[in-house]
């Protein structure tokens, strides 16, 4: 019965192609905003809305109604990341659900949205008051959710977050996520002539954009990973660096310049550009990693070449205390429903929503997806593991009690 | 009436799109090689015949009637670098021509053609030998010359090569050309897994190709120009690096790798590359630089990461003397031609027909080339200055009087 309802509810919100980045996908992402407000109110919650960017909107919906317990506020997003047309048929085979946005984030979002349902259905109350956020956006760097925390943050006032956008360590392995790495993303664009340069002419006479690319780049990247922008590893700390997870990286995303098809041209291109993703370790600030880049990319270039940067995306890294209660709640309800202690790991990942509630909500989220390693998220084949997600179900229920719980402790105290 | 025939002349041939990198043009070129062949047949050249590749011929034609004089390879090319349609409408504004190949080097090998013709049909005889050899390949590296300078070396048997195929220093001031760069193309081509990766997930675990390139590439070029290759600069001596045209360079001419649109993919590319010509200067080998390029990017790669390098169109650099007799006789003609002692001068570029004829006939060339700097060659609107073309004829045929000369003087030696 669950399974069926799940499928047929999951299958919906995958034939959507909800696409974020594209903006010819608008009104998809619109459509399907709507079908999750429709979703939400039959579920039982109040007040529910579109909020946020009319174009990609948030969807909202709360239930308030339990004076004197904590409230949660849990956070999914329907957006996703482009595909072939084929991954927005879904389709059901074995114990897994294929299709675009099945594991990130439909599928782990849809588990709460039952969960809410069948407890409304079954006690016609919650344990807790709970808050529904549901990002159009997350896939490009929730822009309306961060206007929304900095401008009504009371819109969204909560004692804990809920945010399963993450992954597990495998099948029947629970998993908190208690660290994400922070983020910046940059581009050096470096040009020098209107025109390419004919390089029989000009080669060693007139400085090259693309050599001057290499160099900039080739000297904040070690072949073997590290990386040698100076100062980028002040205060990260010596265990961090030994956590995959958590270690800082920097990957050349994208290089474009002069002649690149078959054959060989031989010119000084006019221009050259990079694209640079840092990912950043606790203990490390997007701006000033900024700094120190822009200081770098200041030395000075060869007569008749320019460098410019420019950055986008800056996120700090999120740390979570483990230990906390509303983190020890998540791993009993976790334990609860998959019979097995959570993993407690650290993810190389960067989610927007839980550093966006941390800066400025003071709000401590609870990591805990029910993705696998395996679901080939934003890869061409996405599909999501039915059983797990079935086990999601029961571990958002029984959150909902261990924060009741946590409720009364508080109330005691 | 000079003009009126040489602008006729040179119109019907910029007409013709002999493009030799464009599959779709070997028609055109073709044509442009019939069409020569039949003018070369009436100045009165003997043997006139299209040899080497059929899709682009060498065309040929000889005038071998001066028992004891001295013979000249006259060495031009009809094929042109790819155009916008328009830039083979060819047209006159002021003093130029205007269209793909009026500079280079339609225009200077039909200073040839017309000087010997003007000689035929004034004395009814030339002052020396002359092998006429138009290249429909220059532009590709003049593959089928290479061939027919190895299999048929005395087809091209000759005592001294002229070829215009290089530039003045400036209207009026005629240059003789003594030096060429060499050159070697490289490919280098890093690959990892065999899709893109989540550079979120992935960033600091999997090693990434771009990074790979990068800091490869990176460690080959100096921000201030130099290269870094090791044992590179061996054999070079130092007043030709003072020299901008005989210095050795080395340029990135393209790029290519991961996510080069607009916006941000936080991706590790499955692979990444970048084109990278070198340019020699005389006392380098393309051989050897090969061999370190070779040796440097053998370094060990990160795990899971290839590096691919591919080289191609080496050529070594190319030193005359300027102390010569022919280079002397050169100078004396263009003294004669333009009023004015000839600029002795090395270029940057490399042209392979004198590095054939060098290596391979063991027979000196005569730079001597009617191109202006501003003439616009390779770019998007080419042109070549008429009154100096009309120069150029007239040093084509002081060439060949200058050689008469030299022939006594070896007859009486």
């Amino acid at each position: 019965m669950r399974r069926s309802h799940l499928v047929a509810a999951l299958a919906e919100l995958v034939a959507i192609p909800s696409v974020s980045s594209d903006p010819n996908r608008v009104a998809d992402v619109q459509r399907c905003a709507r079908l999750l407000a429709t979703r939400l109110g039959e579920i039982g919650l109040a007040r529910v809305q579109l909020m946020g960017d009319a174009r990609r909107p948030l969807v909202y919906g709360e239930w308030l109604r339990a004076p004197g317990r904590q409230t949660v506020l849990i956070y999914g997003h329907y957006d996703v990341v482009a595909a072939e047309p084929a991954a927005f048929r879904p389709n059901v085979r074995g114990a897994y659900l294929y299709g675009r946005g099945a594991s990130d984030d439909k599928g782990p979002l849809l588990c709460h949205l039952i969960a809410i349902g069948e407890r409304l259905r079954r006690d016609g109350a919650l344990p807790v008051n709970v808050r529904v956020l549901l990002d159009g956006e997350e896939e490009i760097g929730s822009p309306a959710l961060g206007r929304l925390v900095h401008e009504q943050p009371e819109s969204l006032r909560a004692d804990i977050a809920l945010v399963s956008d993450t992954r597990m360590l495998g099948p029947g392995r629970p998993t908190l996520v208690y660290g994400l790495r922070g983020k910046l993303d940059a581009r050096i664009v470096v040009r020098g002539r209107d025109r390419d340069l004919h390089s029989g002419q000009f080669g060693g006479v007139v400085a090259n954009p693309a050599n001057v690319l290499c160099s900039l780049v080739g000297s904040l990247v070690g072949a073997d990973g590290t990386i040698a922008l100076p100062g980028f590893y002040d205060g990260v700390r010596s265990d961090d660096l030994a956590d995959a997870a958590a270690r800082p990286a920097l990957d050349v995303t994208g290089l474009l310049g002069g002649h690149t098809g078959p054959g060989v041209k031989g010119i000084i291109p006019a221009r050259a550009s990079a694209q640079l993703s840092f990912r950043l370790a606790p203990g490390q600030r997007p701006q000033r990693v900024r700094a120190l880049l822009r200081k770098h990319c200041a030395r000075p270039a060869p007569t008749g070449v320019s460098v410019k940067l420019t950055t986008a995306g800056g996120r700090p890294p999120l740390a979570l205390d483990p230990k906390s209660p509303a983190q020890r709640a998540a791993a009993r309800a976790a334990a609860a429903a998959f019979g097995r202690a959570p993993a407690l790991i650290r993810s190389g990942g960067s989610i927007m929503a839980p550093v966006l509630f941390r800066e400025l909500l003071g709000l401590e989220s609870v990591l805990l997806g029910f993705a696998l390693p395996d679901d080939g998220i934003h890869g061409p084949v996405e599909r999501v593991h039915l059983p797990t997600l079935e086990r999601g179900i029961v571990a958002s229920g029984c959150f909902l009690d261990e924060l009741a719980v946590l409720s009364r402790v508080a109330v005691a105290a």
